[in-house]
């Protein structure tokens, strides 16, 4: 390993009780809409709760009622925020959106909780997104200055805010707004009479369109139309608008048009398996992605194991195309909360496994492949590793379902920056060093696409985002550029 | 009496275990602000503790720590949402500002719990208000057109929009907006620099300035300066603005004078007896206001009894003046809560009296001059009188210390409409029928500006508003005339 | 002043913001039970609410529907812990019986909170009791010996398992139980069929009949029938039993009759001045001791003024007594909660007066006799008399409505130990030097009995509990003797 | 299918958002203890942490710290009732043992939450534990006439009330008592000088001996030794005690040997697959049973799909020994909180999948063999078939990794009444049809102890309990013979 300009890499840190940061370090958000229906706020508590994976810091609805939106949102999991009765009563409406939000740094600001809501002069909005605008920062400070004032602190109310101040009708005004937004977004609104979907021109974010009965439904994944009996009829297409009313659906495509780049992420690791995404099978493609990675890496070994719950259906595809064993060696525990005994000193030595623990039974004396879906600070990887040894595996060859992880991601995943990014500090050979591994390998780019049934990536027209291993960031990052990122979003700070 | 056009007086009905409604009917809001000392927010959580009885429902207080404001507020009283230690250590700041806010009708909404605060293009402002714009929904709707967002259904959130959309410095901007409004206000507001007091040109809310050390302190009342041990310096003008900054305290008076109007209802209800308001003291004010009824309206009785605890300095000085005993024939039930068991239908005959008891050994075979600080829809004195006439009472006859209320107020402060003022539908003589006693009568409104130290009510330039009255409204209702009033302020209903 | 064994006066501790400890030091229990109404758990509510001046940490209550106990019980004050309807709808019962618990030192142990329930051969039982077992722990040492196990650590259970090892009914085992225990308690015990009130021999603590239509009510103190509209019937008398069942009321007297001691300290501080007492009215028995204390101490004054509320009486007997104006010197501030922001060594030197704040405007310049019902640390009187003197007091003569407190109570009044007893350690010139007064005076022993409408204390045959000011306690303190009172009660220490 | 005595198998019932009681239906309790560590408190609360599965309900803990015990106790899950750091500062010691508790029909009694505690004449003895006494009813109606007066409703308590009335050394006490009580146990116990474990003559719950340095673990499982990194040294043995002190530990054999029968279901369904339970692994007999139930019952299939969680190894066995690939046709959503919103009729016909989801690119068009590890009311498997078939599967054949449950546990097992068992109700046919797959087939219960390395059941001497299949109940079911199951075990309901 050639010396790195930071020198060598730290001895790897006692691994603590419970690596939050690490857990939040992938998620995002969800959005769900329904139109037409007498019980909107139910069917969107349960499009919520099946999205859940995807953001479990907050959660929140907007119903309208004909006559007014009626709104309830709060931390943590839809299950408990929406479990009231007297809550759900007041949740009146025949149509509504609602949003499941990630955990962000620092304490939680209540204002933040989606969907956002606004009255202007043509009536109500209220508004739900996952995504990442590129350039809120620019965009707020230019609103500050011209008398707007922010309720939040989210990209999202900027949109709510050109809107306010555009002409025309409400579905003009989001058009002319989002012109003037740059970056990645799967958007809901919901107004006095009509349910809004709309996709960035990219369709980084994904959203799909389903029916029940008479009722139109837009989510992120279509495991939301499952969990309430709905199908799926196709996804919102990058660039889309539709627009739902009493009359039915229109759709629209505002913007010019560009080649599509969905988020390979969610391929990798965001979306549930048994979502379609793309028209693809999620956990088709993550079995296709592991048997690519047997074909390309593989190892001499027993056994094939996945780190729980992400990396199996990986696991099962390697197994297949190695031809060996796939076992249960690693033991998620899925009672592990958001909070936690703080470990004392006299525990935290322990290196205490709240989360996972090794199946000791079917590790032991065996040549382990381990599977994990990406390697993002290492941290876990460090973990896992040495639990599968003291476990007594024989070897451990470490496969990870994607790419080396580089580049931070600046449309709407909430990843650590570059440098705490392993990958971005450390070679492969540096990376196996680093955890311990007796093997390390990552399935290729071309890999990746393979399983996505393109022939590879086609470097001229990539066909998915796939920033966080090449750097290409295909959006501009405005407020990189223009330095904004780093100024203070808000003066204020709430004492939750 | 002659027959009335809405027919004779209904039945009274049956007392409820807690007439909640009735006991906020008078209640209104707190501001406290203080500038130049290390533990600001304790300070400012002390002076909203000692201003309580203005505003219980919720309570917030915005610090700012000369880099970035911190907030806290909830629903509750202020020894609850301050109590706690994880709380108060964020709320870092060397100069503060807090806010009581009273009940509304409806579930509050916590967004409107204030300071308020908005990030404006010169930094942050939070601002905290005691009275009422009258002209607010008239420039919320304008301001909507123009493309404003509010986070708040509050008339002061208005103040806000307007300095945004102002220009020039922070003080500028706030006179500017100013000018817009229409209405009475003590407002306190915190920059990043500087804590500003101001108080409507009418100088209808109340607003002081005392000293600590040296720091500056403005508050509703100057029993927030007592509980900390501060010093009164001088009441606020009417129409002034002060601006305190680290160089000292700067006075300005941005208004075209008017003749001030401050209300009289903080002299007869609303302030705590331990203030110096106007220079004069409530407490004495009271006593006067009882002095002055016992020589125009003597009772022939043996003991004058409060209703307590607002009825006590008046039933003093009525003692003082007819030279009758004073007792304690009513107690109070401190333990009061907000809420209580909702009376079953077998409880509910019961007439429970949660809140006051006669004390029968004091009443009983006694001709008893019952003293009441003001007559509202009248309820509680049905009750109470039922109740003192129950302890054996030989005659009742009530004194009140506030000529008949028969306009409501759009000032600040939460009276009934029109029609639920007892004044409004009865004559005096109807009123006693209603009430049940054996006389009634209410101080003069000369006698109510004699115990104010005026040789009378100077109908040419009255001294104090007196609209509850006179139905004499000196600040102009905009938007009572603009029709606005009726106009729905919010489309969103929050599940709280 | 002669020199003391524990050497000079400490400098009196600079006040906290609030001094909980010298509040709590003066609470004792309340007990209430009907039986024979259709709403028998809302009653029982009602009654504890008016009773909860006399126990503030916790509540609960046991219902009986004919079939079952139902019971709820939990931390707080009445009006929250039974605010629920879902709570009170589940205690359905046509009798009832409820406590209400002082706060104790330490974590408040929920397994404490009364009434208790034991399931006995016989049938269900359960509990409330006001007063203390003086042989308590040594019968609760035999028991544990015998293989009692006790779920709290009340001496109240020993009464439960006495009763579980008794033979024959349940009336007789109650009574088997009572004649081994020691000490003051006033009972209401509740059956499948029957509502027990009991009284110890001394009738150290009270309890009065009261009737509402055909239900028979219990309580503590007679505000208690006021709340719901009941009327008194009697006292029960020292020494009696009522046992209540469909058939009505009869009454025993199961015990050797002893010359009846009644606590002198409920007419000068514990029970409400609306309730009758012993045939007394509390607010009169007050006057008469303030009109005595005028007579045997008076002072040159211009005004009397009360220490609020529980001083009032007394001052206006003082001030009729001395012919010298009442006022309200003093203002309290019934908002003050359990718990507020603990005091930072910045505020702490402020004197932060959150309960009481003075009223410059009475005291200025004025001679003042200050009323209080009693001093005990004697903390709150320098606070007080400070804050007198700082709002321009020219003299402060205190005097007190009960007569020096040297001993300790042990019959279910949380006083503090000798030591922390103002009166134990220094003379009466001691104590007006320590509270810093211009002159103090108590009322004589033999003033306090003739208040009480007797003509003096018989030492021969003082007719009421009187040890807080004589050291002589009538019913023998067992434990004490034993030395058992410093065991240890219990091994458990919950974390709550 | 013959007529059934009870008529035909009643349409299935519209499956409800989430069937509560099914997942109930098979839950029990986790005992855990430790000795000689400087954090005992911090250890258990993590060992109850990795037995969390065991029982979900509540959970508490009792250390002790040389002195006194410390506990702590509370409803739900152990990340949340042991979240907070001043709960953990307080519970001190060195020793611990703690409890996890599984739901109850009913509301949950905060007085059931173990571990128990009493203070006997010897000192404090904490006690937690899993099983159930079935003498219990019979022993606590007579202690109960003999005086005792019960704190809860747990069968527990009985063994603190015995041994209360024992007399000896504690351990002693202790034997006296279980040789007076019939029924399964493992119990753990605290005194202020020694843990105790102790396993019923049987041997039907499990328990395991660890260390961890120089302490000492007791634990229903091994699992809660990897999570503290604690090393396994061997099971309990049926009918052992093991006291341990400061001096190490020291085993006893109390009790006249039996054959043990340790329970089967632990294997099948209980225990953590990680876990080593009697030696074996838990996960390599789930394998071998799925291995056993793919050799008697093949299927002409394309795919091996398990019931996630649970059906997951027995699933690989099957697919090892079939021949079949496996695959996750079935995705379980891991967020399912215990309460969510109750369904309204609107979305009731729904059939909501809150907690499994079907994979349709997994299962469309294939043959699919689904694994469960057990069918109890079989309303679980009616909603996964019909929702396998929705999801375009061809054939479903259903096969679980245990016989038919015939007959309810009384045992320590929370199993319904035999009437709700479907197994106990139709025929293998009658369920098939009920279930609506195209085959079902059960292991045989020698396959079942072929997979647990016997060579079959021995009829006369069977190795295992095993009685949910065969009615055979080895402890004499006491409580049952005597009528008094039925009878009411408290006479009080708490308003929780």
């Amino acid at each position: 390993m050639p010396p790195l300009p930071f020198g060598p890499p730290p001895v790897p840190p006692l691994p603590l009780a419970y690596d939050a940061a690490t857990d939040r370090a992938r998620e995002e958000c969800a959005v769900f809409g329904i139109f037409g229906t007498p019980d909107a706020a139910a069917h969107t508590a349960l499009g919520l709760h099946a999205l859940q994976h995807r953001g479990q810091e907050a959660t929140g609805l907007v119903a309208h009622d004909g006559d007014r939106f009626n709104a309830h949102r709060d931390q943590g999991h839809v299950g408990d925020v929406f479990s009231s009765r007297a809550v759900m009563d007041r949740l009146v409406g025949t149509a509504a959106i609602g949003h499941n939000r990630y955990s962000t740094t620092g304490a939680p600001n209540p204002k933040n909780v989606q969907p956002l809501f606004a009255e202007l002069d043509l009536g109500g909005v209220a508004i739900a997104h996952n995504g990442n605008l590129t350039n809120a920062h620019t965009l707020r400070a230019d609103l500050i200055r011209q008398g707007a004032i922010f309720q939040s602190t989210t990209d999202t109310e900027v949109i709510l805010h050109l809107m306010a101040r555009a002409r025309g009708r409400m579905v003009d005004r989001l058009v002319e707004a989002l012109f003037q937004v740059v970056g990645a977004y799967a958007l809901v609104l919901l107004t006095q009479r009509k349910l809004v979907g709309v996709r960035d021109p990219y369709g980084v974010r994904p959203l799909v369109l389903g029916r029940l009965g008479d009722a139109y439904i837009l989510a992120s994944e279509t495991c939301a139309f499952d969990i309430i009996g709905a199908e799926r009829v196709r996804d919102i297409e990058p660039g889309e608008m539709v627009v739902i009313t009493e009359d039915g659906l229109e759709s629209f495509h505002p913007f010019p048009p560009v080649a599509p780049r969905p988020c390979m992420f969610e391929y990798i690791y965001f979306a549930r398996p048994d979502s379609i995404m793309g028209g693809k099978s999620v956990h088709a493609v993550r079995k296709a992605i592991g048997r690519e990675l047997a074909r390309e890496a593989p190892a001499d070994a027993d056994i094939v194991v996945p780190v729980p719950d992400s990396g199996v259906p990986a696991a099962l595809g390697f197994s297949e195309g190695a031809g060996l064993p796939f076992d249960l060696g690693i033991i998620r525990n899925h009672y592990v909360g958001r909070t936690f005994i703080e470990p004392t000193n006299e525990i935290r030595h322990l290196g205490v496994r709240l989360k996972h623990n090794a199946n000791r039974a079917v590790l032991e004396g065996k040549r382990v492949v381990l599977i994990d879906d990406s390697i993002v600070r290492g941290t876990t990887s460090v973990k896992i590793v040495r639990m599968v040894r003291e476990a007594g595996a024989a070897e451990v060859h470490m496969r990870v379902a994607s790419p080396p992880i580089r580049y931070p991601c600046f449309y709407g995943i909430d990843t650590p920056d570059e440098a705490a990014l392993l990958a971005s500090r450390l070679s492969v050979e540096g990376m196996a060093n680093y955890i311990d591994c007796d093997s390390l390998a990552f399935i290729s780019l071309d890999g990746l696409y393979r399983a996505l049934g393109e022939p590879g990536r086609d470097p001229a027209r990539p066909r998915y985002l796939d920033h966080y291993f090449t750097g290409e960031y295909p959006i501009p990052l405005v407020d990189e550029e223009d330095g904004s990122r780093t100024r203070q979003l808000t003066l204020l700070r709430e004492a939750v």
